[in-house]
């Protein structure tokens, strides 16, 4: 069934919708008719299975609320350093496809891009967008929240904020760390905050590496192959749900 | 260093470079010059250091071989229903990045693309590049070789040769089989072969799931966030690394 995500929360049994992306989506593209089911997700999170009551006036009726929660069990930051071309645009496809609470992204050392206030909020809202799509067709209960630093000291300053933090970083994969990350992940308690840092095609300078270890970053290896930079963060959100969510 | 696959084996110290992709990268665009070092790898996957001792003649002399196996412990054939677009150059990159030994592809039931003989020839060889590419980028030992079937028959007839083989089927999610993966995985043994099966964007027929269940696949969840088909395969590669490599 169609999912919708609507900002803000319920203020009765009906909902009229106002967005006119979502509006042209349900009524000229799928064609809804009255009657017809979709499950609405508010700020809260919550699926609700609504139908629609009146087409002119694009109103909704809620229906029930539905038990179907398909969030990880904590909250996931993917923070990277910028890389090159629209390489943020797939990480965001797929990093909300695969869970993740937020994506972030930070002027690295070796980040070959440099990009302005404008540009940057451009893109930021770019991002958004495609979260959105995502977050509605993995039919997840949240869209992922997007932040674009532009300087690499505002990033810095909210790491300390994360119950773990790990670190990609390529030579712990040559230091036999692989332990390091279902060690990790093997602590953590459900509805914690976890942050995992990402170079861009260049890598985590010498100097970011010793700025994040002196935050609480523990660097891990993702595997004995090289990933590109846009590959270790699914690599990282599948490593996070295996360890979470397949346990049975 | 640059890493360069090389067919067959070596027959003594000194080996000419005779494909003309790899000399013009070799001598064209990394201008290496007399006494650079750079890395072959033959059919047998064993890394050996070599130095250019002749550009004119295009020769190198091998150095010594390198103790450096970044393969999985398992042998994973990654089998896809024919998706639609370029999906699958897409999953050969990144498939080949997560360590995957051999790509495959089927016409689905609910494949919407119908390829003929002459497309199908003409996809695998440029599969066969963006593996070749990839597999140098991530350094490993083994290209992954593709093979797209133009019968489903054909491809159900190879299926009984491994292992293991499981199925990615969303209403696994569903059946709360989340399970089915992780307790696979822990079962196997190094230098098995493990198969698993993905449908094209529409899914899995229930006939095709009754076929292979009865070939001996196992339907197993993949998390209960709803992948894109170009996802689930990264995702099920990934869970492969995790549960065999990262045990420290």
């Amino acid at each position: 069934m169609q999912e919708y995500f609507i900002k803000g929360l319920p203020s009765g049994e009906q909902v009229k919708v106002t967005d006119k992306d979502i509006s042209k989506h349900m009524f000229t593209v799928m064609r809804l008719q009255v009657d017809d089911e979709v499950v609405l997700v508010f700020d809260d999170g919550i699926k609700r299975l609504a139908r629609i009551s009146d087409r002119d006036e694009q109103l909704l009726t809620l229906v029930e609320d539905l038990v179907d929660d398909v969030e990880l069990p904590v909250a996931v930051t993917i923070a990277m350093g910028f890389p090159k071309g629209d390489k943020l645009e797939f990480v965001t496809q797929k990093a909300t496809e695969l869970g993740a609470s937020q994506l972030w992204a930070f002027p690295a050392d070796w980040s070959v891009v440099r990009w302005d206030a404008k540009k940057l909020a451009k893109k930021a809202e770019k991002l958004e967008k495609i979260a959105q799509g995502a977050a509605q067709q993995s039919k997840r209960n949240k869209i992922p929240s997007v932040q674009l630093f532009a300087h690499k000291k505002d990033f810095l300053a909210e790491v300390a904020q994360f119950d773990q933090i790990f670190l990609a970083y390529e030579e712990s994969a040559k230091q036999g760390e692989q332990a390091q990350l279902v060690k990790g992940l093997s602590q953590l308690e459900p509805g914690q905050k976890i942050l995992f840092i990402f170079g861009p095609e260049g890598g985590i300078s010498p100097a970011e590496v010793a700025d994040l270890t002196d935050l609480g970053a523990v660097s891990v290896g993702l595997g004995p192959r090289i990933l590109r930079a846009e590959t270790a963060p699914l690599y990282a959100l599948s490593a996070v749900s295996v360890a979470l969510e397949l346990k049975g």
